[in-house]
């Protein structure tokens, strides 16, 4: 009996060493399977936990780290966000003025950070070191094919059965169309954009002006021209920088190219009636996912001989679009893509409505200021009638006095753009509604301000 | 005694069993850690096992798949060298054309995969989405003091005291140099070259011509020119693309600025006798580390205003430079600056002088063909007199007949640069030497048959 007790432990003791022994086995090989997966393929977990490292640093919500920022003991420092600052960005400068002034699209950032795992992307140190693709050009055909299908889905341009070409953001690709429509001309090219007009068209023109082409302000001045002989390029900028209009080409014409600029035509900023049609049209990252860093923009061209001229330019001024940026630009499409593709439309749409439903009623209280209107639309992309989501208040100081009414703005402690950039009058200012969440809450917190101390005076 | 053999193996029981439990115990808790992790931070893990699965894709060792290659079931195809083809890049194609024709340098593709941990770079979904940086720059201030490092490290270049700026490759910043300096002159600048030249100088200074500057051919023509009142531009190669001669200004003068183009100026390719302390100062990336992909090239300014002038131009073409190259090209910088730093140079120069070694071996036995004649010479970052390793062969058809060398070469399936695209007579041709082993094997094997048959028909 005692002995049959003893086996029984005997056993057991076995058993469980057994156990234990195999456990610890298992894990000794698994760990020794890691080992050789490390030595083998692991070269980026490195790179990961680096990335993972930075973006735990905690930055208040008011910023972030970034793996290429300034470094402070050992590990990259908070980039904050205009206004804030500190070493964690929990500092608020109370007297600070609310930055309205560039078209930064940071508005999106939030979406990226909570879409990070399908939207990072490992660079090897490896990767497309070649001048061109292994098809001899300088466009990587998958990340073409992806853009087509969020143009699809967005339903906002008609893509088959045009080129597609790659610049250093819409700007490059801005010149490079000017430069393509320019050539072999009997006369030099005037230049124009109907005002309010995005500025860069003038200093950009300006500052690579030659004999072939000239800025010539605005477009509407030549509606009527009885001059039907001077050879026009006309930038259509539709929805319109600053006033979110969608506008048609003001002139017409066998001597008249136009070069749309469609850069905010997205369900972000604008109803989409239809999609987009024209021979040359241009797009960029910056305005679609909000990656103006990125500097990637580009072009859809019905006509090869002037696809072929923007190319030339392309080639001219740089060779071709960095790897990095292209790939990157990928692993966004394929977020982008997920599903039916929908989520960033609707995301962005609804950010950008909520600001300007925000905007709209401090704005109604005032009679001081108006804000252009934009009427509800049938949109393509929504199916059904939507109200506006402009990336830009354009602001219209209604007062006698008020002739400048980036003064006003400045006098409030807000940093608008004036008027006169866009080739009007300084009674208007553009206001940024595309910047941070903090942008845009101080900007409503000082136009409320202004206007209650306006009102309270009267 | 029986009850305290009991009492032994009862405890002995309780303690593996608790040890057992202690084991699963840890275990659990650890992966329960890293489950939470997994949700908190580790986005980036995705990231890293889709790059780490694309390089475990077996090419032969005659290609590379990439991340973003055209996806065939479900994975990236293998991109072959030239010459190589078939799914896996194995299949060898005995009657393809060795391409020595563009300076693609992927001689450098190996270092890199060699270092596959230490160069991987994650781009979140968010980096650095703004135009600017924290600085209101479009450069990252990390990005400028490691380029510095690196310059210190090769002794290359006097950096302190230089004002820094990023362009679209050293191509955009040639272009951004002739505009700055060529601003509010009395009189059209010529821009010159001494041949052989780069051909790129003439091609893009042609491209975008105004009234301000125009290309007007060889430096050399303008040397003892009687007109001192010319402005004149020269772009000064050195080392020199194609011949590798280290070079100094041909044209002296008042009116005379010079543009340095000092792309091959590291160990990889030239000695180094002295830091190179220009007034204008153009690298790039892909000279330097391979990566002609990036499109990331720098300058070194010793002018403000002319500095100032530049970045206006790089602001005009596309705002600023892609925040992925910049990134990425971080990354590699920090790779490089491993340890000593020498690595890479130490790398590139035994490759390139190995390969130049190798093809004078064969070039020697001829007397159809020679080329460049490089001196031994002292080299400030090896510390001794080092021979030659330039990144091109200047190839000279010595008989009286061969008066297109390029022809000569095309007939023996050899694809170089004819001598006219320098501006010299097509009695040279260039050969790249900076490709891949395989393209400079073929290199290598289609010469040696020339030769020999030239020797054996003699």
């Amino acid at each position: 009996m005692m002995g049959n007790q003893i086996r029984r432990f005997f056993y057991s003791v076995c058993l469980l060493a057994s156990a234990a022994l195999n456990i610890f086995l298992v894990r000794n090989v698994y760990l020794g399977d890691e080992w050789k997966k490390q030595k083998l393929s692991n070269w980026a977990e490195e790179a990961a936990a680096e990335a993972e490292a930075v973006a735990l640093i905690s930055c208040s919500g008011h910023g972030r780290a970034y793996l290429d920022g300034a470094v402070v003991d050992g590990k990259p420092v908070c980039e904050c966000n205009t206004c804030y600052g500190g070493p964690d960005c929990s500092l608020f400068s109370p007297d600070c003025a609310a930055d309205a002034l560039r078209g930064d699209p940071l508005f999106l950032e939030p979406f990226w950070m909570q879409h990070a795992a399908s939207s990072a992307v490992v660079v090897a140190g490896w990767h497309r070191m070649s001048y061109t693709f292994s098809d001899d050009s300088y466009i990587s055909q998958e990340l073409e094919t992806h853009i087509r299908r969020a143009h699809a889905v967005a339903r906002n341009a008609i893509t088959k059965g045009k080129y597609f070409i790659f610049g250093g953001g819409s700007t490059q690709l801005l010149a490079a169309a000017v430069y393509a429509l320019s050539m072999n001309l009997s006369s030099t090219a005037k230049v124009v954009a109907a005002a309010p007009a995005y500025p860069l068209y003038k200093t950009q023109t300006d500052f690579f002006q030659n004999t072939r082409f000239e800025y010539d302000g605005d477009a509407s001045l030549f509606k009527n021209s009885s001059d039907t002989t001077a050879n026009l390029i006309e930038f259509v900028t539709s929805p319109n920088n600053p006033d979110g209009n969608l506008r048609e080409a003001v002139l017409q014409g066998p001597k008249v190219r136009a070069i749309y600029d469609h850069v905010y035509y997205w369900p972000h900023f604008t109803a989409i009636p239809a999609p987009a049609n024209e021979d040359v049209m241009i797009f960029t990252m910056s305005k679609f996912t909000g990656h103006a860093g990125s500097r990637l923009g580009w072009a859809f061209v019905k006509d090869e001989d002037v696809y072929q001229k923007m190319q030339s330019y392309i080639e001219a001024a740089e060779i071709g679009i960095s790897r990095e940026a292209q790939l990157r630009a990928l692993k966004l499409m394929k977020a982008i893509l997920q599903a039916d593709g929908r989520e960033i439309f609707e995301y962005a749409y609804k950010k950008m409505s909520y600001r300007w439903r925000k905007l709209s009623d401090i704005l109604v209280l005032s009679e001081r200021f108006s804000i252009q209107e934009i009427p509800p639309l049938f949109c393509n992309f929504f199916e059904r009638v939507r109200g506006p989501s402009p990336a830009y208040a354009w602001l219209k100081c209604e007062r006698e006095n008020d002739t400048n009414c980036n003064q006003v703005l400045r006098a409030a402690n807000i940093i608008g753009r004036a008027g006169s950039a866009f080739n009007v009058e300084d009674r208007y200012a553009r206001l940024s509604l595309l910047k941070t969440d903090d942008d845009f809450n101080l900007l409503l917190l000082r136009l409320g301000k202004l206007i209650s101390e306006d009102i309270y005076t009267i």
